[in-house]
């Protein structure tokens, strides 16, 4: 048997071994990948995204944790329950290939589950970004059969974008009292919600909170009521530590993949991730293709007039291109 | 005069209305842009990075403020005191072009002093990343002459990679009691630091959370007491909002461009730049090349049988490269 149909079969080691492979760009992992590539598709890709401090993790645990127990099953009438797999992405940690500390934690509570599957990668620094590294490990995973995956990431900017071009459901969540509310809630941060998650809503001041995310919600959408695509961005209150409120937010992530694939918006999603990957493997390829057809010393004499200010980068540019050119 | 004349006069109309020029990828910016490279490259470029609440855009209020009302030179002997350009990059907002709020609240500050410029940038989602849509801001207040440029930024781990990639000295900025200790201060976090400030360090637990910084330092970096380069990271105390500590940090940016100086460090890190510029151009012009050289429909056919999962996208990849090879 291939390392891909080991793990079609459904043999988690195997799916560790290739998970690692892909990740580490390695030739062998991308050949496998590519044999699995008919098998993905299938998958719920659910993008789960916050500041620090808003307990993420463990709303992601306790999500992965009632969905298996209620043995939920996907509103296309799914004949077994959701299987769940965890992609927790860290930016801010260079470290690559498999356990992190927070792994284990995790584990403990889903361990002894054939359903549920974890997996920590760092991302910080990596060539291409989080997209580029994310990418195969949540088609390895599609394709290997898990029905819902969460991809579960610190969210600050550019990628909070990134995760949720990656995704057909974005989660935003928040937390009463991080610092500045007004920079925690600020316009364009929203845009890419589709469903908002107010977490800690134990703590004094959640219900202000949620009062303030309405409003911002309002202000910041350019259709908050969902007239023209038919959803309107829900705000779930949550605790995540007791597990308050974790069965209305299933509900409504299962609400979101009926509007998702009723509306057209789940094919509209696969394409532009689809085209988005397809573009940035191109540029990559067509790169190191320019590089390596460069007489030996050319590119860094180039570099090096660039440096010297003799050259603009951009003269630089019309420079290769013109040589690499016809 | 053109515009990259006016802006060599010390035109500041002229110098915000390149900025916007060259922030939109307009032409007759890039152009501007082309004629002001030779006189770029003089600018010590720091980079300015931490997270929400740790005080940064207050603590570059006051460096500035400082640095004109002492009227500091640079180590160099320069001829005159040092111009400061701040370029505010928010990485959470997608509105480009000009002033946001915080612009307005810090000019109250600095206003009246041609030694100062200050700039927004929102860059959140943009086309390439924070790296691409910074660098020519950065370039065009280098060749306007600012002695210093700031560039600020929230951290949270690839915008700080890409902060530290384009400066020449890195600043961390950390507060106490941001939520969990254990998180600020990660290993991999650190690594971007040449120097380190714990800002706000009049609240309670300053004390505690400089001795973990210190540990962190020691355990995180492949070199603490800059045995094999020559530089030890310095943890500085600041209290932003009234001023102190921010002397000496003044002194550690002047002694850390010294150091850069007399260590070769300055131009191996220039280099990189240079390096790192021209490859992003490279790719995003290949890019476009190839996909402009597709007959008519080509390209979305492709990326739909990638979507069919007929075609895996590096297959698909394979088929294009081919295709604009030889």
């Amino acid at each position: 048997m291939t390392l891909a149909e080991q793990v079609l079969a459904g043999d988690r080691l195997a799916l560790a071994r290739l998970l690692t492979l892909v990740e580490n760009d390695d030739a062998q992992g991308l050949t496998a990948l590519d044999e699995l590539y008919p098998h993905t598709g299938t998958a719920h890709l659910i993008g789960l995204t916050g500041g620090t401090g808003t307990g993420k993790s463990t709303l992601v645990n306790q999500l992965a944790r009632y969905v298996r127990s209620e043995g939920i099953r996907n509103t296309d009438g799914g004949q077994s329950p959701v299987r769940v797999a965890v992609v927790a992405v860290d930016p801010t940690s260079p470290f690559t290939g498999g356990a992190i500390l927070g792994d284990r934690i995790r584990m403990r509570d889903l361990a002894g589950d054939a359903g549920v599957f974890i997996r920590s990668m760092a991302t910080r620094g990596a060539l291409g970004g989080l997209a580029n590294r994310t990418r195969p490990v949540v088609q390895t995973l599609d394709a290997a059969g898990f029905d819902w995956i969460l991809i579960e990431t610190v969210g600050a900017g550019q990628s909070e974008v990134e995760v949720a071009r990656m995704a057909h459901t974005t989660i935003v969540v928040e937390a009463p009292g991080l610092g500045d509310e007004v920079q925690a809630i600020k316009a364009g941060i929203l845009e890419t919600a589709d469903l908002l998650v107010l977490n800690k809503a134990d703590l004094p001041g959640a219900e202000r909170a949620a009062a303030a995310l309405r409003t911002s919600l309002r202000l910041g959408s350019p259709d908050p009521m969902g007239e023209g695509t038919g959803w309107t961005v829900p705000i779930l209150m949550t605790v995540a530590t007791d597990g308050a409120g974790v069965a209305e937010l299933v509900e409504s992530l299962c609400q979101h993949r009926q509007y998702l694939a009723a509306s057209g918006e789940w094919e509209r999603r696969v394409r532009l991730r689809v085209e988005r990957e397809v573009r940035d493997l191109l540029q990559r390829d067509l790169l190191a293709r320019l590089l390596d057809r460069q007489a030996d010393g050319r590119f860094d004499q180039i570099l090096g007039q660039v440096e010297a200010r003799q050259l603009s980068p951009r003269a630089a540019v019309d420079l290769l291109m013109r040589q690499a050119g016809s």
